[in-house]
């Protein structure tokens, strides 16, 4: 078994979730390479080490440029904020070390332009976060669109709604919180929520062309966590938006923190003429699947309950028996499962850096409809 | 178009859905025969005016006797509690009357065949009012059984549940509560529930061997309406029974009137060998159906929305359109139309009298098991 | 009883919707009012006569006029294709009728405000049949908004999907298929579908200042029926729009006839502050609804099946026991339920003329934002 | 951190549901104890060596009496086929070591009750498997039950339904398939699967009284894969019971392997005076709850997604964020959790091997009322 040394930059949410991945995945998939988990690094030095004792982290850093210069280390895990990860990424590709980067790639799309440009020109494996394509019904999802289930595609829609920041109490910034500052975030609900909708809708239903949006900032001013002062909101607290697929599609896009009784409700669905697909994040273990080339009088919505095994459905005969159901984590571990099957066949694992860029380019074009009150055409990202 | 001269008797809630089904059929369906509403009877002559006059019912009568002894009377409608049909019922077939009796057909099974032989030796068109096979979702259950789209059936079950009478404070007896004496309906949720379960379980999976039964009656002790005082209370608050059917599938049935949350839940599901199907009252548009059959990776429950016009999903195409519902009320039209049209064709409406007595007999075996306390036979019906 | 004396113009599938709604309404409703079904109009005399036989129309008509000419007539009912309402309407109203004018109310605002100006200046009783905000289901989300139960709005979307319109052998125009005819239509998807999503969000959440849309056309050429010859679809087949409302909510709107699996898929969500709101068409007698003040471990959004009596929820009680469901057609007969009482009280029963204009208002901003690519104001409708 | 070196006998399905449970816990748990992987123990060596570098036991051994004598492990896992279970949970009781056993504790009551005389005598902790008591919306059933939210019990519905052996094609017996062959399983789906429904039952609604059932073997010969014939199948491929609850609940019970459409279908209903609860294995996450306290209009069954932070949801601290479901596997990390606790705390992890024997007891009595067609009573478990 060949070991791949990985360094893991940031403990939190992520940080966690990205760990149990490693440490699961060779229990559950056959792969030629398996994680080792040499370093972990975080600021806070106390912390780090609590980390590392609890996930098995050989050793803890507390400047993640250490990491970049370990010739212990083939692989870095950039866990941090949003405007941390170009820098680290772009000092890692330097250094030869391949990336597995959290979404998004990065603060916008230019940002995103020099860290394709690193990764590219040192020709080191790279991978973004955007674990939702790794969900099995996500990912059959994808191959029923490549046996043309479909047909032509004439609509997408996607939403992610939460409801966490309703109250006027909740402060910005911080520990945890560093999603409700601008600085650190770069956007709210756009590069947060949205960011994992617009990559699944590329991967699923190609490129887009223009979108049409508007933002919202309910709450307009919050105490910041780091200042203790009250000070404005800079992050949008919703988003919404029209676009225009290059397929000819027509979609629509929405997120926000303010739908109250949805926690984590990501779903999308695909028109297509012969049939259509939806998916829900809350309850990811099934595919909803209508075909009209159904005896007409039994046509009707399937609730597909993907957990079987014998490679009908994606990953699933990893795991146990047909009708016992996995989890959010899992995502991570078929993600991870991939990126080091990636290294023993040399084809990459999407998406990459390359791939992310474009989810950024609609992000930007998203950020700069609402802010100008028009119709933005999408960068294009070259292939 | 020919006339069918309709009397009523008993002007309660199943006065009022026969007659919206006698004043609407004919705007829906094409048929050779309409009803016209000759005659209401009621022993409180006050109410029976009233009735009349927003039905429609151009007389109106205190006797059902007088009804029996009119000439200008093609057809009675018993209402009434189940105590009464039966004396009614033969009164009527010996004049000549044809009859569409209310559920269940009688107190028992013995009360049954006498009314059957009534009806038989006396040669008229008779019905009984177990309207749910005329719900165009059961009704395709139906049709897609004997298209011998399950196979051979394994299982069968059924249950109706509702919650109405958990308080202790509910009197039992008088107007509007005699399904709560045990004199007036023979029975408590076997006769006025169950038997609703079983005759679309003998009409889709055939005749019942044998069952084994339980009953409980939870409040022991109500106030009477009618007397003013508290009296022990003689029906089955709840009855749950296994069956074995003659084509070998075995069988759960369960009742109940305690059952927080569900108003009128009549559910059942058949499980056949390549196919299976679930059905619902509280969403009776629906059929919810698995076919095994179908491409692996894509099997799940299908939600047929059934709507469809063209011939597709039965009765429908008398409505309106696709994906418009229709309600409770639509069974009797539907039932109905059925029995004009077996005017016309000499081809009996099921369900019979006959098809009743059988229902009568697996409640008399149901409830002879419960107090028992053992396996018993259901009689046959001969045919 | 107060004979209210109707003249339909037009028997298509509204004709049939509303006739069977004037025969029942008194069955149910306790009123002064009843229907008296007077005259048909249509420009074919054997079908005005055929259906004035089967509804019990007193009297055909073959042309309009003499319908506004005759005395005998109370209230004329108009079920035309759109682009002939406005000149029946204008008529009828200087005629002194009252008048009950199918949705939507004209080709668009600047016909509309003649429209309401006529029946304004005639003072007479007059409603647009948006018939979906007497679903129960629909009422009782306005009654709990009214309680203040879901505070501050911040998100509106709604959704009407078909998907009958996917073949491109489907011709355009002509009996039954105006619908897909500009000229007859005047819009799309947009006038015949979003036009009642319109009209349920201005009534549950006020006015909409600002709109910003795109329309599809997907089958650019059909064969018209009328014609034979192959011309240019002028339709919309698909309209998504993003809005802002005037309580400073957010919204989406979207309709397509090209969304396959989907019959008649009206939805709509909103999340307030405190509650959330979500029904569908297709399931029209339940309501989904979560209240964030429910105890914590507890909260789950409630499906509630809206058939309770007792006036718990609106117009069931008129209906059958808690737990049977009503369909489609009921909309309309509770909306001439309302309509006759408001006869007696003569509190106008919505939507008039005047509130069918503001969706109309929003429908020419819609397609004016779609064809000119930017956000367009919604004209004002003076109160 | 203190140690508990474990030894895990048998490593088929249940031995990597364990394994990966002991290797997860101290991720996501904070307690003193974890667990050590001490040996693996099976037949083949070869296998025994794969599954232990696969999930890192440290030793291999291929006689489990060799795991018994051995005086470095603490707690002995019991994987193995059922009628293995007394022989080396006896053995190891006397040996002193910890037991966690599979479900069902044993063959049959007799078996059983050695059993937990034998771990009792010892002073042993132990444990069986069954696992679904720590889902945590089953979990949080059983707090909801302990807070009296229900109040008085009416009934109790559970059923587990499969589909996987219809096919008369299937072989019984051997690797995989010793669940068929009534010499390794005892009986069929009545210990494989009712018992589960019968433990949660149990756990839930405390001690039941009296059982009426039946069973059927639909296909009654296959061939044996050890012996290559075509022997009698002697296990029970459906079962279905009555049952009467020391409360005074009625309760019905069904298990089947031949259910079309159902992979894993264990569900169960609880109706309470002022209550009602339903879940569904395959929608773990979620729970059904109906409460009649709440506003009448606005009486419905949430739908509660059980992933709340803040000890709101039993375990789900543990893991993501509100939104974000787990699996299956999670009920095992669960309950290692809890057995870890238990050492910490002295007080019992259930089921303990007293606790199981109960469900074996109604299994035997379930068995027994099959075989004799009549109702039998439950042997009572001295506490």
């Amino acid at each position: 078994m060949k070991q791949l040394r990985i360094a893991i930059i940031g403990y939190g949410f992520m940080g966690r979730a990205h760990s149990n991945a490693y440490r699961k995945v060779n229990n559950f998939f056959d792969l030629e390479y398996e994680p080792f988990l040499k370093a972990v690094c975080a600021r806070s030095g106390d912390k780090a080490v609590a980390f590392a004792k609890r996930w098995g982290y050989e050793s803890v850093e507390t400047d993640w440029r250490r990491i970049i210069e370990r010739d212990d280390i083939d692989a870095v895990d950039i866990c941090t904020p949003n405007n941390t990860h170009a820098e680290i990424a772009i000092a890692a590709a330097k250094a030869g070390k391949m990336i597995l980067c959290e979404k998004p790639l990065s603060m916008d799309g230019p940002e995103g332009v020099k860290m394709v440009k690193a990764v590219e020109k040192a020709k080191v494996p790279n991978m973004v976060w955007y674990n939702y394509r790794r969900v099995p019904a996500v990912t059959m999802a994808k191959k029923l669109i490549e046996e043309v289930r479909l047909g032509k595609i004439f609509h997408y829609r996607a939403k992610f709604l939460q409801d966490w920041t309703i109250s006027p109490d909740l402060p910005q910034g911080g520990a945890g919180l560093w999603r409700l500052d601008a600085k650190a975030a770069g956007s709210g609900v756009t590069g947060d929520l949205l960011a994992h909708c617009i990559d699944t809708a590329l991967w699923l239903n190609g490129g887009m062309e223009s979108v049409s949006a508007m933002t919202e900032t309910f709450i307009k001013q919050r105490k910041h966590t780091l200042t203790g002062k009250v000070t404005k909101v800079e992050i949008d607290d919703a988003c919404a938006f029209l676009a225009r697929f290059k397929n000819g599609s027509l979609a629509t896009f929405e997120s926000t923190r303010y739908a109250r009784g949805h926690k984590a409700l990501y779903t999308f669905e695909i028109n297509g003429e012969h049939a259509s697909i939806f998916w829900d994040l809350h309850d990811l273990h099934r595919l909803q699947y209508f075909d009209h080339k159904d005896e007409g009088k039994l046509r009707g919505w399937r609730s597909i309950h993907v957990t079987d095994h014998g490679g009908e459905h994606p990953y699933m005969d990893k795991w146990w028996v047909p009708g016992l159901q996995i989890g959010y984590e899992h995502s991570f571990i078929h993600q991870v499962a991939d990126f080091l099957e990636s290294l023993s066949t040399g084809k990459p694992a999407g998406p990459t850096f390359r791939d992310a860029l474009e989810t950024q380019y609609v992000c930007d074009a998203v950020l700069s409809s609402a802010k100008k009150g028009s119709w933005q055409k999408v960068k294009a990202v070259g292939r």
